[in-house]
C-alpha cells in the first residue's frame, strides 16, 4: 500500500475511542479502500485533495463517533445551506467564514513578507465596477453616516513609493448596510482610487460601525444555537493591485469597538486594527470641505505590497 | 485554554507544510480563536461536533495548503450539489456515499456483537409503505428480471430463533432502475414479510444487477473527474426489526460479480457476499412456481440480530 494511503491506527487512537481491534480494523479498512479508489486519478493535485479530504473527513466522524441522527441532521443543513444560496445570496460562503475556514485560506496563501500588510476576507460584497474617484474625493455616495478622513501611503518592502497603485475601497453605512443589500441600484460606500507619484492616497468614507451577517438562514441558526454572534466588528474593506506586487485583500478596523475580540468571520489581525481620531464639529478638516456641525473622523493607513510571486 | 481547545503544533507538522514558525503561529492562533467561539455553546454534544469539525477542516485546509481558486471551486461544488438537491434528488447524500462518510457512520454505529450480521449502506430507494407478501410471496412486481429464490432464518446471537421478524426488502430492476425512478407510480421490487414461527423466511425476488448511482450531476463529475466508476456491486436490499433487537439495515452482494471491488459507495463486506447459484431452466423450483423457460437463481442468508442497545 503506497504511503500516500497510510492511515494512522496508533493504540492511543484506540483508546481514546474506546473500540475494540475488531472495530478499529473494519473503520480503518474502509478508509484505506475510499483511499484506494482515488489512487487511479491521473491529475495529482486533484488526487491529493481528495485523499485528504477523505482522511480528515473519516477522522471527525470517527473521533466524535456521529450518530445516524448527527448525520441526517448534517445533511438537512446542508440542503438547507444549498437551498438558501441564490445569485445575491452565498450561503456557503458564511458557512466557510463563520467556521473560519475562509480566513485559514486566506491565511495559507498570504504568507507575511516582511512588514508587508497582512490580508484578511474578501467577503461577500466587493463589486467590480465601483466608480473611480481622485484622491481626496467621497465615496460615500447615499450612505448616511459619520464622515472619515482615510489617508495613507502605498509602498512595498523597501520603503520605496509605489505610485499609481489601484485602491478599491468599499464599506457598508451606519445602518450596517452595503448599498448592493438596498433595491434602489444604489452605488455607495465604494470606489476606486489611484495613488500619487509619491505613492499617496487620501479620500473621505464613512467612519465604519458593525453589522451582522446575514443571519436570516442556516448558518445563522447554527450560530444562535451555539451561543454565537452574527455581529463582524466594523471595518473598512481594501483591494491594492499594483504590477510586480502581490495583490492584498485586507480591511482596517477600529481600535476600541468591542467586537474586534469577537469578529464572527475572524478577520481582525493585530495590524490591521487602526486608531480612527474623533474630531469634534468645527475642527480643522485636511481639505477645507464644508461639514455644517458635523463631528468626523480621522485614519491613516500605510500600506506595504508584498512582490508578486513568480 | 481548556484541554478541548487544544491544537497539535509539531515540529513534524511545521517541517511538513515547510512553513515558518511565524506563519504557523498564524494558523494556529486562528483555529484557537475558532474553537474559542464555541466555548459559549451549552450544549455539550453540539459544542464537541463544532469543535472537532473545525479542528479537522483546518487540518485539511492547512494540510493540503488550499489555495483561493480550489476554495472557490469548492465553493461553487457545494452550491451545485445544492442547487440539484430536491424532494427526489438527495446529492449531498450522494456525495456522503462516494466518500464512504455514510458507510463510516454506519460502522461507528454499528460495532459487532458477536456473529451478528453486518450492516452496511441505507442508500435513498427505500419506501416506508411497501406491500405485504407471505413467505414464498413475489416481491417483483412489473419489475423484469430473473427470477431468484431467497431463503433463510433470523436468529438471535445465541443461535434461538426468532419468529415474527419484520423483513423490508427492496431491489433495483435488470435495467438498473427501483421503482421510484419510473414515473408511472409503480410498485415493484419491494414488500416486507414476516419470519415465520421457527425464524425462517423465503420469497421469490430478481437476481440483483449492477446500477450507477446518479451520475449526471456534480458529484457525477467528481467522479468522473477522478477517475472512479459510478457502479454500485449488485445487491438486495434487507431491514429487519423485532422487538430487543437491534435495527439491521444491510445489502446481500452477488458473489463474483466483478464490482464487489470497487462498489461506488463502499457497501460491500465480506459477510455479505453469497453464493446466488445460478438455475438452469427445468430444474424443479422450491415451491412448485411456474417458471416456463427461465433460469432463475437461489440464494440463503442466515440473519443474525444484535441485542438493542440499553
Ligand atoms: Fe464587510
Ligand atoms: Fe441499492
Amino acid at each position: 500500500m503506497s504511503s500516500s494511503i497510510e492511515v494512522a491506527r496508533t493504540a492511543d487512537e484506540a483508546r481514546r475511542a474506546a473500540i475494540s481491534p475488531a472495530q478499529m480494523d473494519v473503520e480503518v479498512r474502509l478508509i484505506e479502500n475510499v483511499l484506494r479508489s482515488f489512487e487511479q486519478c491521473t491529475e495529482p493535485r486533484t488526487k491529493q485533495l481528495m485523499q485528504s479530504l477523505v482522511r480528515h473527513l473519516h477522522a471527525f466522524i470517527r473521533e466524535v463517533r456521529l450518530t445516524e441522527a448527527e448525520w441526517e441532521r448534517s445533511i438537512e443543513f446542508l440542503t438547507a445551506v444549498g437551498h438558501i444560496t441564490d445569485d445575491r445570496r452565498q450561503e456557503f460562503i458564511l458557512l466557510s467564514d463563520v467556521l473560519g475556514a475562509s480566513m485559514q485560506t486566506i491565511n495559507v496563501n498570504n504568507e507575511a513578507v516582511g512588514n508587508a500588510t497582512e490580508a484578511t476576507v474578501f467577503g461577500p460584497f466587493f463589486v467590480d465596477d465601483a466608480p473611480l474617484i481622485a484622491n481626496g474625493g467621497d465615496i460615500a455616495g447615499a450612505g448616511v453616516g459619520q464622515p472619515c478622513w482615510v489617508e495613507g501611503s502605498v509602498k512595498d518592502v523597501e520603503g520605496n513609493a509605489i505610485p499609481n497603485a489601484r485602491i478599491e475601497v468599499w464599506e457598508a453605512d451606519e445602518d450596517g448596510f452595503y448599498d448592493v443589500q438596498y433595491t434602489d441600484d444604489r452605488v455607495s460606500g465604494r470606489a476606486h482610487l489611484f495613488s500619487d507619484e509619491a505613492g499617496s492616497y487620501n479620500f473621505w468614507g464613512l467612519t465604519p460601525t458593525p453589522y451582522p451577517i446575514p443571519h436570516d438562514g442556516p448558518v445563522g441558526k447554527m450560530l444562535e444555537a451555539t451561543g454565537r454572534s452574527p455581529m463582524r466588528a466594523s471595518h473598512l474593506h481594501f483591494m491594492v493591485t499594483a504590477p510586480g506586487f502581490r495583490t492584498l485583500v485586507t480591511h482596517i478596523f477600529v481600535r476600541g469597538d468591542e467586537l474586534i475580540k469577537s469578529d464572527t468571520v475572524f478577520g481582525v489581525k493585530d495590524s490591521l486594527v487602526k486608531d480612527f481620531d474623533h474630531q469634534l464639529p468645527g475642527t480643522p478638516v485636511p481639505d477645507g470641505r464644508e461639514l455644517e456641525d458635523s463631528d468626523w473622523s480621522r485614519v491613516r493607513f500605510d500600506i506595504v505590497l508584498a512582490p508578486e510571486v513568480a
